[in-house]
């Protein structure tokens, strides 16, 4: 079990939300500002704050009225690591499943013939 | 909008079915095997495969009773590139939003002052 890479994927499975981390990737904004700029209500987007903020991918801090958000200093690293690995594992298939069903169809043929 | 990221994501925001495609890419396995391995039923486990088929993370065929699963020919190409570029965001952000925050109770206690 990984949490934190379960929330995190789970967070990143969202156009808008990955739209967010872009948006904070060039600098903080206002909740509200967000939602100006994926057109949506403030409390939809307060939704989508609240996931990347439980996986670390986002922090908030209000001042006043307003909600500054900003990228977390938690970064995507597991997550890159983990992607890297496994990128590498599809590569390294040194087969296709289609030989696989071929050799067992082809030892069914061989087993009937016998 | 990229469903296909989406539902790579989702498909990844669950420690069972990453452990799947951790034991795919030994070799492909059925889905009773994949049951075993995971203690979890058949039912459970051909749930998990369906959500990374639809990903296009795993690949199943049915010969004769035994449904084979084998690592998807779609890789993990897209979901690297992107984990990828936007880890190189969070490195790159300049500061810590803790310096935007003082930078705005800096620039209220000036006004305030004025």
């Amino acid at each position: 079990m990984d949490p934190p890479l379960d929330l995190a994927f789970a967070a990143l499975a969202d156009a808008t939300r990955r739209g967010i981390i872009d948006r904070l990737g060039r600098g903080h904004a206002s909740i509200t500002s967000l939602a100006d700029t994926f057109q949506m209500t403030l409390t939809g987007m307060k939704k989508h704050i609240q996931v990347l903020e439980r996986a670390g991918l986002v922090v908030t801090q209000k001042v006043g009225r307003v909600r500054t958000c900003g990228l977390g200093k938690r970064g995507l690293e597991a997550e890159a690591e983990w992607i890297e690995t496994h990128r590498k594992l599809f590569e390294a298939r040194f087969e296709a499943l289609d030989d696989i069903i071929s050799e067992i169809e082809q030892e069914r043929s061989n087993d009937s013939a016998s």
